[in-house]
């Protein structure tokens, strides 16, 4: 098992955090601990979730079902820790920075490894995430208040509900950016062209049509700042497989923690539909 | 000069209506005195302004920075009514069942046919039209109120000043079309696939953020009902350069009667980006 050396914290030992393979290899040697927002900056990084085998066929329905939540990017041969699309040398056991334990659905722990706790049923899933498309926003200009503040981005649970797959079943959550008119426009035709990270917002304007009665009160993140002129915008967000598990409650199962993501190989790029 | 049956009505003589080609000779042989707007289905419809020449680079730098809306698809030689590229029989003179005619930027005349005004100087402009996207619009699903009441798209006049070309200046004109959140996002997706008959929409939500004070009070076309869920999204429209047109008071210009348009053998879907 791996050494930890300040839990959360970036250490200051050096590694080259554009290389998507030496921010992997940091993680799994503990050197990196903390979020992975801002490593291997072009690169695809995924939301993770490992089931038992006999749970992993109803969350591959749930997925294919609910594609704009649950965008799933690789999944992994029964009790391999391995997902060869994503990076050669990938251990999913290992190269993610923090990892949450659930049983029974409750989460019981936030660890830095979990190669003690991998079984021969194990399956691994890769979902995609919005820093893909949260890159091209900014390459195109639109500025994110949320990250210019070093905030994380709100979400909220919706009054929308998943296509139920086998016994996964929930709420959607989104996550919300606000934008100008022009921006809005902009920021649909971007996202747009990601539909395996998310794609194009699952709605716009006034929250409580999509039962969001408070944007002052996110379910996770920092509260927005919304000016006069601005347009909430709501993407269908990664975190509804995680409340799907929850309700679902596997005897054990595994998730990245927030914002403590896998980072792989795939370029943002090669996930644009166009 | 062909000889008119029923001015603005559509005659029963038989003509393949579904056909470019032949909708454009029922319009040469005065059997078509009517709308285009159910013709030819599929096929670019355009807006059609002719000039003298020594206007024309102007009008031309005017299209060039103001592609919204004025997205250049065809420009003829000097003195030629021909447009080879949408339609290898196509005369400008005779080809659409209706033109207006302004005199130093005042409409004098609306008439059927212009073989006797044509002048060895002219240069005629085919101009995107939105019937384009119009149709990708029905195709994706997104209903229409405007059409199915058997109504005209309502445009207003916006606040937003287009880039001057020479003599050619004016406000942005823009048509506005209402859909729930849902909708207003595909429709994004849908006409940004367009950027040759006006692209996405210029603006979302509240208008007065474009200079529009009353959505019920429309320059152009019918009031909108709109519902409480709808937002109104506005395009760029096709009567900028004609306003603009107005102001440059041309000694002589010919446009089309509005919804009285040049039909062409281009196909929509050749327009599309992707």
């Amino acid at each position: 098992m791996k050494q930890i050396i300040t839990p959360n914290v970036i250490t200051k030992v050096a590694f080259n955090s554009s290389d998507p393979h030496e921010v992997r290899q940091a993680a799994r040697a503990g050197i990196l601990d903390g979020p992975t927002t801002t490593l291997a900056a072009g690169h695809v990084q995924a939301n993770i979730v490992i089931l038992p085998a006999d749970f992993a066929s109803d969350f591959l329905l749930f997925c294919q079902r609910n594609p704009k939540p649950c965008p799933l990017i690789a999944m992994s041969d029964v009790g391999s820790p391995r997902l060869l699309k994503l990076g050669e040398d990938l251990d999913l056991r290992t190269d993610l920075p923090r990892y949450r334990v659930f049983r029974d659905g409750k989460m019981v722990e936030d660890r830095a490894d979990i190669s003690e706790l991998w079984q021969d049923n194990f399956v691994g899933f890769a979902l995609g995430c919005s820093l893909s498309f949260e890159s091209s926003l900014g390459e195109t200009g639109l500025s994110q208040a949320y990250l210019e503040q070093g905030r994380v981005v709100p979400t909220y649970v919706t009054n929308i509900d998943c296509e139920p797959g086998g016994c996964f079943s929930g709420k959607l959550v989104v996550s919300m950016r606000q934008f100008s008119a022009q921006d809005a426009i902009r920021a649909i035709q971007v996202t747009s062209r990601f539909p395996n990270v998310h794609g194009a917002p699952i709605h716009i304007g006034d929250p409580s049509t999509i039962g969001i009665n408070d944007l002052a009160v996110p379910y996770f993140g920092t509260a927005p700042a919304m000016k006069n002129d601005q347009l909430p915008l709501f993407w269908a967000c990664g975190v509804t497989p995680q409340i799907a598990l929850e309700k679902a409650q596997p005897p054990i199962s595994i998730t990245h923690t927030p914002a403590h993501m896998l980072v792989t190989d795939l370029r943002n790029a090669s996930l644009s539909s166009f």
